[in-house]
């Protein structure tokens, strides 16, 4: 508002341009769901709208304070029209294309399957009426998102098009209805924006693969020496273990093998930069891939370690190891045994469950500050601190915690049953390598090199001086 | 920042309108913590600030950089007042009524409680002073929202007035506050901005009824059939039951019937589109707002199944059990007895309770997808994906869950006592008919005649035809 | 949109200023993930970018669409520039000075310490090119949220510059962007701003310290009073109890008190604003301190309730507990006792439960909504009713769970070893006194006082009377 409004005078309009006596009219094709959430949105950021129909009388309930008329005659009333059509029935605009001559029109559809048709929607839509202007735009955000206004990452408005000026227009629509653009540049772009809404966690395959694949694999590892084994050698049928204790034995070792494998690409980019001596060549694409999967690689560990928590929190009450309890008593007073108490398994057992519950403990934490809300709300520093700090003493804790539970196991030959080790020790590979080679890169020495190199130092480059100038 | 601005030259200023040497000033009258935090953001964004007060000389502290005068001369020096009063004081606003004439008025005041005051507070200032332009806003927010800058749902200032001019100048001001701004329309709207303060949880009443009417109905259930029967016919005082044991027989019913109850409505919303063969036509009054509340219905239902997982973990140290165990043993024992183990029971009781694990963590999954800032992270068909096929998963591990539960008790008479079935039987019941009432939707001709309506086709209305344009 | 596109007629451009045929030029120093990050979004947000680089023809893959040249040249293509370069080699910018004069200059950088330098990055920016306008800003985004744009915390940008005009500049920039702008004033607020990302938690050090000073304090406690009272006066080692035993009663300790501390400052607040009659009187800085670390302590409280919990479910897995079971039964059995069914202890030890499982879930609910997504999405009156009202409701819960647990223990001398009380005694002092001062500001009478107090009320200062019309 300027200076030069008088208190007394009526006129207020104090905005940039000339006094806007009436809002901008915007035309809607199509009274859908869609429609009439982008009407009523528009509506309440301060835009006239116009509904196009082909049944302007019958097209039920619209937003209040909303004009319906034929296609043709909305078309002509405003200079941006958004598409709210199914592409299917497309074609029929094309008998409109006189009165869309110009006109900036918003395609916002999509489609229900990728690689449905040969073109995008709006590469459709371009050829059909050549002589208007068309962006895509809005295609990312649901009714619902579109109704009740922008939150959190539905604040985003990707569009393209051929024409800037379009674009701008679009741009300008978008922002007052409280969203952010970026622009993604010509209408070749559009296919790609129509495929966002039907991506599927596309980050989340690879760790889901792997966490599927290493379950399996060690599910038959762990029937075969278990269940299999007793049957084969003892001649006793314990298949009933499967369904809880050899399930709570898969679990922890999937949990602590993905845990270090959060873990491990970091480990080995920092030996890659060390050996180059230069942060500023890139990372093999199997390392850049590996590195860009650690949230999700770190999430499902965290969600074998809850089941792990669970199977075993409810193991007192399961009938086998209640009857095996009882039978032990009985047994034992029937031979007239008394049993010593140990203090060393004691002091071992518990230790094995307190760091358990500590590692698991650290571990929700970590998994708590990945919320998108709560890491927003993080400094770089803070974010940092807890994903490497927190993250390596969690892999500390756990790590130790199975090193417990095995304690002087490896000794016995009777662990190796057909010469193979017992799963827990399969786990403690990766975990333990990490650490060791944490620890290596933690040296002074070694520490130094690093963390000059990733400020930008370079060892054997002399004329590429200048890349030291850069901000990392 | 525009073109015209050379690079040599020293004269910046690239803003629409003319060189703006001086920020705008805007009139807050009031200095409580409402007012201050205003001031200070307004400064914070670039404006200058003028308190109006009636003690201009001892008002406590204000944002640095502001100004406190008279209520009259602030008034005169700006063409925007924020009235941070309360609205019991506003009486001697009239008297400003010729220095406020023509200014924009921005009523912020909230009442504590509903309908205490027979008309809106912005009405009512309106009325004082009919020569300026009151406009409804930023009561939405909290002094420390206003302070802190925009975040999430804060984002939004709902704004109502008769003024379309009043109107823009105040969305100017919120937008360069970092707000987005909804039109709610003419003052008349005031009332219901100043309810929005005041609401506690609308639409968590009815599922927060539902669930509390269920547990009572049950819990009487329950003791009736346990408690009072066995004092009854055996003469014996059960009662301490009641904290643990019978509670942790309500909870997990409850939360199942809860969760069957969130998948219900769709599918009779199917079954409806089904037999209307379209979409086009409103579903009736109830399933609408059935339908709008399934999320708080589901997090009830969690919520209800997290309460059933801590009791049932107590169960192996709590002093009865404990009791009962040891008891068993000895009897046992004295009599000579051998159980003999069944491997039957086993894997019946182990499977009982990896179901449940497994249904539980899914479930969590689903509670964690529905927090504000999960969800906003995900595409359109990832929340479908994870709140419809993990959603029917949740249903059936759960229900599997009580099956396995129940095995052949449902055989024995004993099990019903006064002829009444068990808790859990009862539990099933809607559960199961939603999952079978799903499968038919999923028969492959159901389904395609089903996507086919919710895509917009229409089954007998030949004179529609047009509808099929609407983009759904 | 331009004046150009024609529909049929030429005007589509609502818009304030004249048509813009190419979009405005900004230049970057620096082609690091800093500038490329920058570079892409503002690229997005329809800008032209152009790079400044010290080898133009060597630097790396920039994003597509962009420009390098050399620094001079760059310079003198826009009139803003962003030096995205570490302060390290800020140096040679000297010779730029005379491209650089009269230019916005964006200082971005931060330094990996705090008061690494004796003057803030953007001062020294200023010193050595005196001509140029420079601006801190932006500093407080990662790369990644400058790529990924905007979202929650993340939203706002911090700038501080002398020059109005080149803050206004950048303002429009940022928020182009999708950034909420604030301004915090001149130059000399550099260092403040660079020392943003640095911080690590600084309103969680006081709990934190808290929390470690009380578990240290009460572990050596229950260390001298278990441990060395069995050495010293029983002659056992029962070391083997610390890691689970002695862990398990100092957890839910600390969580009791630091519950009860979160609630303590807002009853002495009560007290202090009814002793004075007045809510304009500024509290003393430690009780202002203490009530704004009010939702750390609570957080802090529930992770050791959750402790607490997961300690506490481990119990009948441990083999101390098996050991000590099963030998209580075989010499029950041997000395042929029968043990007498308690119905008051089953009560009781239920109860005792009950009462832990339904705080811990409602202290769990209260952490869910001081999630920031979720406590966005709240009115305020219902983040108010969560907080105060379930806080208490949790409060009453854990202390009535604490009290069950110690039901009569507190008349056996036994219980007093070394004449000190047990570790829970300890921990039902303060809440107990919180809940009974809560009880008494609940009075009507000084609960009617002390809403009028809140609502704007003074009681004794006659003078003083326009102070009710401030909206608190």
């Amino acid at each position: 508002m300027s200076e030069e409004v008088k208190p007394e005078s009526v006129s207020l309009c104090p905005l940039g341009t000339a006094a806007a006596p009436e809002p901008e009219l915007l035309c809607i094709f199509g009274t859908g769901d869609l429609g009439r959430s982008l009407g009523q949105r528009l509506l309440q950021s301060g835009y006239r709208v116009v509904y196009g129909s082909r049944r302007p009388h019958s097209c039920g309930p619209l937003p209040q304070g909303t004009q319906v008329m034929s296609h043709a005659e909305a078309a002509q009333s405003a200079s941006l029209v958004f598409i709210c059509i199914h592409r299917e029935n497309y074609d029929f605009l094309e008998t409109l294309a006189p009165q869309l001559m110009g006109k900036v029109l918003v395609d916002v559809s999509n489609n229900l399957k990728k690689n449905l048709y040969p073109e995008a929607n709006a590469e459709y839509l371009q050829r059909l009426i050549p002589g208007a202007h068309v962006v895509k735009a809005f295609n990312t955000l649901s009714a619902w998102a579109l109704q009740n206004g922008p939150s959190d990452a539905n604040r985003q408005v990707y569009l393209c098009g051929n024409s800037a000026e379009a674009k701008q227009a679009v741009a300008e629509t978008s922002t007052k209805l409280g969203f952010t653009v970026l622009d993604r540049g010509s209408l070749s772009a559009a296919r790609e924006l129509e495929d966002f809404p039907l991506q599927l966690f596309p980050e989340w395959r690879l760790p889901l693969r792997l966490a599927f694949g290493l379950t399996v694999v060690l599910f038959i590892y762990v029937v075969i020496r278990d269940v299999i084994y007793a049957y084969v050698v003892q001649g006793k049928d314990i298949s009933f273990r499967i369904m809880v204790s050899l399930a709570n034995r898969v679990f922890p070792v999937v949990s602590l093998i993905m845990l270090s494998l959060c873990y491990l690409p970091g480990v080995i980019a920092g030996f890659l930069q060390l050996y180059r001596g230069t942060k500023y060549r890139r990372f093999p694409d199997w390392l850049d891939r590996w590195m860009l999967c650690r949230k999700q690689l770190g999430l499902l560990a965290l969600a074998f370690a809850f089941l792990h928590v669970l199977y075993t929190l409810i193991i007192p009450i399961r009938y086998y190891v209640r009857y095996k309890i009882g039978e032990s008593t009985i047994s034992k007073m029937r031979e007239n045994r008394t049993s010593v108490f140990d203090t060393t398994t004691a002091w071992r057992s518990d230790s094995y469950y307190a760091m358990g519950i500590l590692g698991f403990g650290v571990y929700l934490l970590l998994g708590i500050t990945s919320l998108p809300s709560v890491s927003n709300a993080l400094s770089w520093r803070e974010f940092n601190f807890i994903q490497s700090k927190l993250g390596y003493l969690t892999l500390f804790l756990c790590t130790f915690h199975t090193y417990l539970y095995g304690w002087s196991k490896f000794l016995y030959p009777s662990s190796y049953k057909w010469y193979t080790p017992p799963a827990y020790m399969l786990s403690l590979v990766l975990p333990s390598a990490v650490m060791v080679l944490k620890l290596l890169l933690l040296l002074p020495c070694v520490d130094r090199t690093l963390t000059r190199i990733r400020q930008g130092w370079e060892r054997t480059d002399p004329e590429d001086v200048s890349k030291k100038l850069l901000l990392t």
